[in-house]
């Protein structure tokens, strides 16, 4: 599609934030096409491509909503905000289709004015938009001989995602292909385009400043809550960004060893006190596309001496990790490589471990202190579609390596989040010192951490042809922790903001 | 259940927050127990009362989740914010029981660890809990006759509960009983006890506080979104409410026209112009209890001659709704009596309107500028259940009635909202001016009003045995708005914390 720079639709929160030019799905359209072409040339011929979007799921019986949520491969192809979207490609035309519910008389008053189809055609830069109930006609007289359905599962849920064969919106009669489009869209999710990468850039910014904001501003004696509430506050007035991309994580002294932390059963709750560990992992969405960041800081800005040893641990596990990221490279070698860096340092810098490391390894003792895979896909979902697949390794089984999302190898385009952690988990500790094979490796010093929590230390990553580029930025060593909470600025835009009014 | 006073478990996000005596869902619990043995004693007898909890809800099916919320009516009877729950009450005994899944290996790891069975019994007031896989047994053991399962009709959205006659989870094989359950609970929940109004009140406090807060920062040039992030913000941070009772509207200008504005469609992703008039709909929701408060302020803190107009009409629909709300009024009275006082209003102060007002309110003109009823119910939802049941009227058809949400007659403790409006919607003014009946009220000078949106007061109401109770603290009239904009002062609590870093 060419079309004049100024003339090109874009999505943004207005002009403090980023203007994602909706080629974006333009571009992931003509990708889909062509992969489709490529690896199933006669399932392409006279097909349709049909999707349908997302729909507002109510509270149970009630007349209210959860915050309404594009459904990942509609929002990938089409970049539709709105819900009860349909959208279809006819893969011999090229040519690309909406289809939304014709408004109500009293749509007007309750919803307001919608979009007219040559407003939505205009803004989504599709070829057709049609009314939901003239789906039908329109994708029957195409003629074509397939429908290309989504069905599939997802590899961190193991949900499945299942289009019905018959359904009484729309009456092709004709194949109904359930096996084709899942995977290719997934391969293609995995590979990010720039202009994907722009808009994952931008929620990252926004998040690093947002976690900046929070650790220049939260205090001894403050609830974790608090820390959630400001973060969120930052991503939004500051980057328009209206939800988080999961969860947020805000676990201060031992909840740092609970790795989903923040969740209804938990909801950051906790007073902080003075001389806590915080752990905070919260990363913002923007126009679908997620980020997701974690910091781990001492609350009163100065690093214990048993907090300062943990931190270093997982800091030098970060290290070795990047000295090796590069494309090519799988993503189980990665892990291992922070796996070993922790255990020998934890051996040979600190003595808290006995016997040898490639015995550890073997052992599974990595999973003792960090029970979570180095890090995963990330994309329009945090655990992106792609980790396993029919064309990749399987899911290792192995103590130690069987929590890894993904074992595929890097290549240009994947954005990954490289997460080591250590944590001082209770039970995951008394399990270990009563296995007779683990307690082997264990001194007693180890216990001396119990109640500590844990560090992690979040980036975000895109690999790239000659290495990697980190997309967050935050203060990483110990040395800039320490001087960003006491004399550490925030950016301009952040100040600026925060300082005219709200 | 006499405890001591210090004894009684309590929720609370903190000692910021207010504390909630658990002992609100005992007393519900009571309650439920004596208007099953009233309303229905032969089925009462040898029965037990079954519900089952909220569950997380995925986003399609990726593994991230949608904010948990509670299903409303388990959490009228048993308080419980953690998901996967299964309660139980028997009849017989009036004991009470709560069911939830044994944690499996990892779940220390990833979600912390839980609470015990006896610390769940405490934390909740119930005298038994048991794993979930240990239910069907335990209930089988109790020996009764029939089950008392949740089904019925939600009648603001139309939507059924429906609990299925079997389930693999329970296998109870004695009568399972759909019909008495769902309306007495329903009938129930109309009724607020002391407990739960106090609840109520803390949401309507931070509401009204946040609103406070949003009305002093907000300026001209700011984006509407950020006016839901300051609100958002604000009871979070101060008030501990992690959830919205609802969609943030943050309407602006001509939005303020679209009544449920904010949606996924229409995010509150207006620039705010200086001369807009603000309608900002919002109400935080603190352990399951909603607020639902609406402010409409000019911008830049001064009423233009138009906007002061508008405002005077709903404010005088206000001052009469007050005047005559009492125990034993019926709602759809007190809903006439606004839209008359603003015809009025309209036609003799204002000369905006020809014709006799009965003939207005016959042809339901009233409909025109406020297309929504006068208010609703209040309480676990924003638009609590029980507006229409099989023993209060039903729902009006007339024009300009048929909106209404309930028309029940006011009982003491029921909680309702008050929210008189007034609207100029081009679509329906553009039908009101083709319409031959309708358009003989109207004056060419109603059209002078189009693009300045509407105004909505609204204000959480309880209802006492001698009058009522506004729940909701704000400036409301026009002097007081000004007076607030430009020289008025926040809270103390909202004052100190926010100076306080963030």
């Amino acid at each position: 599609m060419e079309a004049k720079a100024e003339s090109v639709p874009t999505y943004s929160m207005g002009n403090l934030t980023y203007e994602v030019p909706v080629t974006l799905f333009v571009e992931n359209r003509r990708r889909l096409l062509a992969e489709l072409k490529r690896f199933a040339p006669e399932a392409a011929e006279s097909s349709i491509i049909f999707l349908e979007g997302g729909v507002p799921v109510n509270h149970y019986n009630t007349d209210t909503e959860y915050p309404f949520k594009q459904e990942p491969f509609f929002h990938w192809i089409f970049g539709v905000t709105e819900p009860n979207f349909y959208g279809a490609i006819d893969v011999d035309t090229e040519k690309s289709y909406l289809f939304y519910p014709k408004p109500t008389e009293t749509d007007v008053i309750w919803l307001g004015k919608l979009p007219k189809k040559k407003d939505f055609a205009k803004k989504y830069l599709v070829d057709y938009v049609y009314y939901t109930h003239e789906m039908a006609t329109t994708l029957t007289s195409l003629n074509r001989d397939r429908l290309h359905v989504l069905s599939g599962k997802n590899t961190d849920s193991d949900l499945l995602f299942s289009t019905p064969d018959t359904c009484n919106i729309y009456d092709f009669t004709q194949t109904v292909d359930h096996s084709k489009l899942y995977p290719i869209l997934v391969e293609l999710r995995v590979i990010k385009t720039p202009l994907e990468v722009d808009v994952i850039r931008y929620a990252c910014e926004i998040s690093s400043e947002a976690h900046k904001y929070v650790m220049k501003s939260i205090k001894p004696g403050m609830y974790e809550y608090q820390a959630e509430a400001a973060f969120m506050y930052y991503v939004y007035k500051i980057g328009g960004c209206r939800a988080a991309a999961y969860t947020c994580i805000c676990a201060s002294g031992n909840n740092g060893s609970v790795l989903h932390y923040g969740h209804a059963a938990a909801p950051n709750d906790k007073r902080i006190n003075d001389g806590d560990l915080c752990l905070f992992d919260m990363g913002a969405s923007y126009y679908g596309y997620a980020s997701d960041i974690t910091v781990t800081f001492p609350i009163n800005g100065k690093f214990t001496d048993k907090q300062r040893i943990i931190y270093t641990i997982v800091f030098q596990a970060r290290d070795v990790v990047f000295k090796h990221l590069a494309p090519g490279i799988s993503w189980i070698s990665l892990h291992e490589h922070a796996i070993r860096e922790m255990l020998r340092y934890m051996k040979y810098e600190l003595n808290l471990l006995n016997l040898e490391i490639d015995d550890m390894i073997e052992a599974g003792l990595g999973a003792v202190f960090q029970p979570h895979g180095l890090g995963h896909l990330l994309g329009i979902d945090v655990h992106d579609v792609g980790g396993y697949t029919n064309n990749t390794p399987q899911r290792p089984t192995k103590r130690g390596f069987n929590t890894l999302r993904t074992v595929r190898k890097l290549e240009p385009g994947m954005v990954v989040t490289v997460e080591p952690g250590c944590y001082f988990i209770d039970e995951v500790l008394d399990d270990a010192f009563n296995d007779p094979l683990l307690k082997a490796f264990l001194t007693d010093e180890i216990n001396t951490f119990r109640g500590i929590g844990g560090v992690r230390i979040e980036d975000v990553v895109l690999v790239t042809e000659s290495g990697y580029e980190i997309l967050s930025h935050l203060p990483r060593t110990i040395d800039e922790i320490e001087c960003f909470m006491s004399t550490g600025k925030l950016e301009e835009r952040g100040k600026d903001i925060l300082k005219n009014g709200i």
